[in-house]
């Protein structure tokens, strides 16, 4: 299962109440940290999460509202007695960033920080766990930046149990039906491997697609996606501004939606020029209607 | 008058509702940012304290507690189009760290960022207005660290109408007077000036003391301050860990004020292991009865 938690939605400018953009993915309890907006850490305190717990950190770029929450959180973690190393996914040149954070605040980090760069410009699996993949999502941004496909692997086949029972099935018969084979019993009769086993449920997938402006490739990657979670820094008047500086509109993220088949789209990174996103929502519901605004704190099940 | 707004009281380790290190002084309308912990801007905004106001900031020293939310502040005024220069006192090697981070997150910044390197081995006068003094005060901490005294000038004399009248003092006699100066009248009686003039009022001033082991030195340095802020980390029973770490108790703090003979006390910067705070107002008390924990959002007028 899949559990996403907004922990900011603003953009470059933060609010009284709006911070911005960073999101905790569990997976399965195995918890990742998507973008680092300044505060991430409170941010994780108030909503229950312990950063200890982080398995890896995937930053979509180094516009400083979406990482400058990662130095503090990383000298927390040193304080709170860390010795796990983890892994941040980001673009270049974060590995210089990371060598001057280090250098003139963190030198005696009891743990390693482990940069892994991201090539913006592919599409590719950059982590697995036995459950889940993280596939990168090239954007188009006006700095290089990648967003993040998280993607449950197919779950192992069940074997119906009434099955069992009819069929008398030996354990490595039960091993075999597992694996996707056909069974043969001894009277030669074969039974199909779909008669005996089912999947306990359909691989789940969240998409993380933020800053960028429209992008039809991008939507094709994510085809299929259960939540796609798009930037909507504007509205549609402000369609200009929007391409200029490599943003999208509510109308071009509910666009994405479509384009990529997703079941539910989740609005975020909002201008602070609305003081109520409303308009951002009533705009991407013309075209997806199952579009929704990100909420601080809020938690989705995927 | 000088007005302190607290932001932040809490030490390294962030809470729920606890910010790092900042205040913003306010001096006749003018005003300072002194630290500046993560998430400083968006406290700011919360406390109706528009950033582009900012006439310079003052750094204690550079642990992440006390820096970490200027890189984001300096950003958002750029965003918000701040022209003026922004004058930025801290210890070496701050100027290292702002060029990185201009470089890889802000490179170009609409108003130029001044740093003057602040000796932390001196107390000397480092910032004057028309109405204001602010100097350095060497700390004990684990690293380069230094304390601001903010020192209300001498207010001008104001001259008495009554003894204008009386003496039927001329414009130029009535200058002379503001200056300071006796007055001979045409019969030749000289008026002494304390005659013809006072005060408005007492000039004021505030000390910010933090980070620190306790210093008799310092406290000698800001003698007979109006309000000191001081941190109190601990209580007594941690003065081991306090001493060691460069920081102070709650019974550490209240002496200075004693030594320094302060009017009142504000204790900040607690260790997060105190849910509530009030056993170090206690003990603070027990030693100087004009004690009170500084309150996030709160403001103190001098």
């Amino acid at each position: 299962m899949i559990k996403v938690t907004v922990l900011g939605r603003a953009s470059a400018k933060p609010t009284v109440n709006s911070h911005p953009s960073a999101q905790v993915v569990n997976v399965n309890e195995q918890y990742y940290l998507v973008d680092a907006g300044e505060g991430v850490q409170q941010q994780m305190f108030r909503r229950g999460i312990n950063p200890l717990k982080l398995r890896a950190v995937f930053i979509s770029h180094l516009h400083g509202d979406h990482v400058f929450g990662l130095f503090p959180l990383l000298s927390t973690l040193g304080l709170c007695g860390r010795q796990m190393p983890l892994k941040v996914f980001a673009p270049r040149p974060f590995g210089e960033i990371l060598e001057y954070h280090l250098r003139y605040f963190d030198p005696q980090l009891p743990y390693e920080v482990e940069w892994v760069e991201v090539d913006t410009t592919r599409h590719q699996m950059i982590f697995e766990s036995k459950t889940l993949e993280v596939w990168s999502i090239p954007l188009r941004h006006r700095v290089p930046c990648s967003g993040y496909h998280f993607k449950e692997k197919y779950p192992e086949l069940n074997v119906d149990k009434f099955k069992i029972t009819k069929y008398n099935l030996t354990i490595a018969q039960i091993v075999a039906a597992k694996r996707g084979e056909d069974i043969t019993l001894e009277d030669g009769t074969v039974i199909d491997n779909s008669e005996l086993t089912y999947r306990p449920f359909e691989p789940r997938s969240y998409a993380y697609l933020s800053d960028t402006s429209r992008s039809a490739v991008a939507a094709e990657r994510v085809k299929g996606v259960t939540l796609l979670y798009h930037e909507a820094t504007y509205t549609r008047e402000f369609q200009h501004d929007a391409k200029e500086r490599g943003h999208s509109t509510a109308a071009d993220a509910a666009q994405m939606a479509v384009v990529a088949g997703a079941e539910r789209l989740l609005l975020g990174h909002f201008s602070s020029r609305y003081k109520s996103p409303e308009v951002l929502l009533e705009e991407a519901k013309e075209i997806f209607e199952n579009s929704a605004l990100a909420e601080e704190g809020e938690t989705y099940t995927v």
